[in-house]
């Protein structure tokens, strides 16, 4: 691969299951070891990857804002999957069937991809949307929005939507 | 951005959950306004962003036909949420919290996308499987199967799978 | 459409329901169609898209893979719908809406695919997690992880997560 700057791969990350947040951490990292600029642009529930796992005492949260808080999974070790979570049972299931096989946690695939200087992005209007500050993701993030996300697009061949 | 043929933005809107819809449009106008040409295929489910809200009196649907377009969501303003609907209370929640932040509602996004010439294509396969007819949709449409679909994502480098 | 080896399509089929999976193996035998070489990625629940309708005996499962091989589906034909499925009963009406309008069934389109040297691949590391032998999937697969993923992905114009 030419170090071409419009090889680089995007990702938004839309869903926050943890099945399909570890799909997209997998392939973020694999594409940065590959020599990629890696953006993952977190909107919707995917913000829910990036939240910290304790609760954030924050002010200026109104009641729709803190009941929805608590109500979404706070951080990857919450996230349930996609498809037979059976409220929570399923999730635990598949991590047991990961460390059996040494696959790579969330939490550390997450550390990975911000060690290989993968872009961890929050979408700033999701954020309003959903009550969720600053003080309640995880450190190292930018924040951005829609049209920051389409000028790296453009300067991707691989775009996903996870 | 060079007014390249190449630089077109398509998307497949397969889900046609009110989050999946918000968030699909909010990439088309935005793609739009940078003045890329955005095609978005509506199939499957994402017909039913795209529907009247009103019952239509077609004829010639049969029984099951009738049936699935019974249940299906009408349009924009009765989609659920992909997570947390709660049989419609979490969609709610979330049009209110999208209205106290002054976020664009679905139908005026899908307006703003056809004044800013955001093609919006009907998939005619799925619309023949689902029984949906032409009246049933909302004006300003183009009709086409995959083959087009195709034809202008070959003409992309944002493609995404909705 | 000249025939550059940058023009290529692949999608990686992660949800593994009736309808994404129709949707995607539509898209690939029409890009197929066009000339294009198509490769598609079956990661996570994508691989019941695959396994074989009959159980099969193998060696070296423990509690949980057997569990949990036993409550996924096993092929194209037990595979639900992503929405209104109501526990087998939405998949079987869509079905027979889709044999009303002579759609080529998801087994059809499987056959058609690999007659059209669509390559379909499984992911080996999925694979492992799900306790997902060989001998459980269909025949003509290759086998291979996320870095034969990207190699492929960075060689095509039209890239898919469905």
């Amino acid at each position: 691969m030419e170090n071409n700057p419009k090889n680089n791969a995007t990702m938004v990350v839309f869903d926050g299951d943890l099945d399909k947040a570890m799909a997209s951490f997998i392939i973020a990292t694999g594409a940065a070891a590959m020599g990629k600029q890696v953006t993952m642009f977190f909107t919707f529930w995917g913000l829910n990857v990036l939240r910290k796992d304790e609760a954030v005492n924050v002010k200026n949260k109104n009641f729709l804002e803190k009941m929805f808080g608590r109500m979404m999974p706070r951080g990857p070790e919450k996230l349930g999957l996609s498809k037979m979570n059976f409220g929570g049972a399923g999730s635990k299931l598949m991590k047991k069937m990961m460390k059996q096989h040494n696959v790579t946690t969330l939490p550390e695939l997450i550390e990975l991809a911000q060690e290989m200087d993968v872009k961890l992005v929050a979408c700033t209007m999701s954020m309003d949307v959903m009550g969720l500050q600053k003080e309640e993701l995880i450190d190292g993030l930018e924040y951005a929005g829609v049209a920051s996300y389409l000028s790296e697009a453009e300067d991707s061949n691989i775009n996903l939507f996870i």
